[in-house]
């Protein structure tokens, strides 16, 4: 029987939401397009995440290129180990995951074992394709990033970017002068990221070309506070922390501030983005039962993060998806881009007051250095000179030759000096999102199947604010001029910046159950008593309930109810 | 002396438009980053573009992967014809454009010399690199896709697409369903698209990733006229068309409707969305006087193309830029793919009422059939219905071999039958912009320096509607509590959908400088009286130009503005 998946995707195919890529050619796993409705939901998810970010949190959005030249993932770390575990059957060539085949024999913790053993728990298993063994084939590593040249000639190695966030750290130096020199601030990203999956076969959930929204935000490694907290900190989101998922236990409904506090989230910043993820999915209209959080165990989180946490949505067909990851990843980035380009990604703290401090300056005897060096005395002074000697004198190089220069040669003088601040690299928090994955989700959570008189209703319950079409305007005959007085209902309601579609063909009840089914939340009636008295039928797609109202306040009151700021009930 | 491009270059990069990108690892030519309010430039001139095409002329967006697999740039010509002749340096080995080099050298019509012409006449002209003289290296092609590898093991070519246009294409049959099976329907796509250029030298004008908006409007053949043509009927643009360039003469100033009627636009669709892009072009900020349209002349065009028409922008340092192109593309996209995918890519037209016709039925004599082919007969029999017979006889293939069918074998009956529409295949109107040459006119074109006082003031005179930021509050002192009335009025505005940015530091004149800089077209000043009378000072940008009005009018007054329902002289 078909799952809430086929349902799902059934539906998204024949409305035009997703469609498999390039179908005419046979598509390609991994690879989707969004049709009108899917592309228009897609860009008002983006939408709402933008004011969560942009809007409210302050962080500007920037736009690189999703084309990357190799220095950068050299530097991030993904060159060398972006990859996952492989193997090829001898018999049918086929490409599979290890770890996957691995999980479909119940053999665990196929993460942490080396090349050489799963080659060996290999040997003797099934190709999921041809059934035949793997006879002892080797499991090697396939990097997933795409490759490819930049210029004739193989001038230049390029990778589509894995993920949107190096392009922020890469600009760090010109984002810290946008925001004039202080901590903390942010940077977003919204588009297209790539990972060339060995055998994906998960539709939306494992995508080759996928969509992610990240920020990057700066901190200082000592305040860790979040300026904002307060919007969240009496929030209770369902969190699976180490603990809950060591003892098997639900998750612990707490505060943020309980959360902070107790030491279960590592910081008021993580706190606030698991907050803020858990208001925005479900903004966008992720059932709350199935939204929760669940912490990173010490074994898989990456080693430099000190806290991860990742939003996971519950689908029917499979199961607890991560949708969103946040973390704290230290300085893990700006260090290693600091040590692969030379650049030094540190941000001017001054302190309040200038303190006084010491220096030390080494004076080298010139007239003992002279004649005991010669033609190296000038060389020997400056290496001096750079120097930090100890009681047992001061050790230079000159020309790859270690010499240890015996205090009698040099003097120490020390001065007062007046130090105005340090130079900080700063920590950095990271909300990542999959927005593929959450439209998915969204899909799913918003399906439903209702038994109205006989007949099957189908609806996507979307919340006003990210469904595709937001008001449906029906004359009742097309005619009449029924027709000219709905368009030009049609036209205010476009003018009030809203989405409407404009239906007179067919039954007036298949054009309501046509509307439901993509997600309409309101319908204008216009019929023979508009006429009249210049009233339509607005109906609300949940309820099914209709009420009269002038056809002239109808834009107003679309809006109102699109921005949430009344709801159909209180119009009854 | 510094031109206007380097004085825009500098200022955008200074103020967070336009960065080189991954600066800390020397940049790669022919890519870019967007900073915070060059990326908020780009969405809002991206998003004045779906107004004008999907809310106005309502076709829907849809988002195709970036990477396609190759059968669909096999079947677009890409994998054969996407190329430029590139020559190399056999002294210090740089790659160059042949023709570049030609125009260089003032040697003509480059583009139609064959690979041979080309190594000849480069023989002995100089490297632009090092001067050394070609020497007869050979002139060949390279082609313009980044190529990738789809999967392990080399298993599927892809390549990263060269436009937006092809998913569209691709996606018709999915689309004409959407539409309900009707003529005429378009869609739309923003996104990057790319070309592996192979010497980029000219910043933003000639980028490897760039952001193309697309529209494909699939037409009927024979109705090529568009049906709101009357909204830019009477619109006049400046249009060099095929005989004013042959000649050296002025644009025509001329109405669409003239340009229609006298032939030198080919149809209303090419007219009209040459009109509507003027508009466009304009409503985001390029000067009317810098912005004209030049027809291709006959041997540039592609020869499926039966017209089209480049929108043409003036730059201070490149001259006259192409940023848009509109063409009737004729059915050759579909044509194409439909060959290469063996899918049909047509829509069946009904008749107005079904045409009666004759059938004719070719009816073998099989009594004669029989013994004259024996063992063939059968295959002759189907063969034969499926002939066209002229008097002579029906001529028909059997295992390779012609055979003349005589009349007596066979008997031709006619009967009537009802014929209910057609299938055609529909012609292609093809808007396409590229998103960043726009942004970067519109940039150079709003730039000024003006003396005010004895100092510089620059200026970024952009449209209230595409400006990054919309409005800038400003207290007059950090303190007072003008501060927190400050943050009042911000957050006000912000929840009107504005973008607002806060400063409070430096004297006022130097923060109004900041915002002239960046093209903020309205400045809210919080003073000492506000805190009387609960009124502050709105400046207006161009102008300069100051009028106090209540603090609590301020977004109503700011939305009518940016939406341009109201103007700053309304104010005065």
């Amino acid at each position: 029987m078909a799952d809430i998946y086929d349902k799902v995707i059934e539906l998204a195919r024949r409305r035009g939401f997703v469609w498999p890529t390039s179908e005419c050619y046979g598509s390609v796993a991994g690879f989707i397009d969004y049709g009108p409705l899917g592309a228009m939901l897609k860009r008002k998810i983006e939408n709402v995440w933008r004011d969560f970010y942009i809007a409210r949190e302050g962080y500007f959005e920037i736009e690189c290129p999703t084309i990357g030249e190799e220095s950068i993932y050299i530097a991030s770390g993904h060159v060398k180990g972006f990859a996952d575990k492989m193997i090829q059957c001898p018999h049918c060539n086929e490409f599979h995951r290890a770890d996957h085949i691995c999980d479909a024999h119940g053999i665990a913790n196929s993460e942490t074992k080396s090349l050489e053993e799963l080659t060996e728990i290999l040997k003797n298993l099934p190709c999921p394709a041809c059934s035949e063994t793997f006879d002892g084939s080797a499991v090697y590593y396939f990097n997933l990033m795409f490759q490819t040249t930049i210029g004739p000639g193989s001038q230049r190695t390029g990778y589509l970017r894995p993920e949107t966030a190096q392009g922020i750290f890469t600009d760090f130096g010109r984002l810290l002068r946008f925001y004039r020199d202080k901590l903390p601030f942010g940077a977003v990203q919204i588009g297209k990221s790539y990972r060339n999956e060995i055998s994906p076969r998960q539709g939306m959930i494992r995508l080759r070309e996928f969509t992610q929204a990240e920020a990057e935000i700066f901190v200082h490694p000592e305040k860790k506070d979040h300026p904002n907290f307060e919007r969240y900190a009496e929030r209770i989101v369902p969190l699976r922390g180490i603990k809950q998922q060591e003892c098997g236990g639900e998750p612990l409904e707490i505060t943020m501030r309980e959360a902070v506090s107790s030491g279960i989230v590592a910081n008021e910043y993580v706190a606030y983005y698991v907050a803020l993820t858990h208001d925005f999915l479900i903004t966008c209209g992720a059932d709350p039962k199935k939204v929760r959080f669940r912490q990173h165990l010490p074994d898989e989180r990456a080693h430099y993060a000190t806290d991860c946490w990742d939003a996971e949505i519950l689908s029917g067909r499979f199961g607890w998806v991560e949708t969103v990851g946040i973390a704290d990843r230290t300085d893990y980035d700006l260090k290693a881009h600091s040590k692969q380009s030379g650049d030094s990604f540190t941000v001017f703290i001054p302190y309040d007051e200038p303190k006084k401090g010491w220096e030390k300056r080494i004076v080298p005897d010139m007239g003992a250095l002279g004649p005991k060096y010669r033609g190296k005395a000038k060389a020997v002074a400056d290496a001096l000179s750079a120097s930090k000697p100890t009681d047992k004198g001061a050790e230079i190089e000159i020309d790859g030759e270690k010499i240890l220069i015996p205090p009698e040669l040099y003097e120490v003088r020390e001065h007062e000096t007046e130090i105005r601040g340090e130079d900080v690299m700063p920590h950095v928090i990271e909300p990542s999102y999959g927005i593929d994955r959450i439209l998915y989700s969204i899909l799913e959570h918003s399906y439903d199947e209702e038994d109205v008189e006989g007949e099957i209703r189908r609806v996507l319950h979307f919340p006003p604010r990210v469904a595709p079409v937001q008001a449906a305007v029906l004359p009742l005959m097309g005619r009449d001029d029924l027709d000219t007085i709905a368009l030009k209902i049609m036209d205010e309601i476009q003018n009030e910046g809203l989405i409407a579609q404009y239906d007179d063909s067919g039954a007036i009840g298949r054009r309501y159950r046509r509307q439901d089914e993509i997600g309409t939340p309101f319908a204008i009636t216009v019929d023979y008593d508009t006429k009249e008295d210049k009233t339509v039928t607005l109906r609300d797609r949940d309820s099914m309930k209709q009420i009269r109202c002038d056809a002239d306040k109808v834009p107003g009151i679309l809006r109102d109810l699109i921005r949430g700021r009344i709801s159909f009930e209180d119009l009854e």
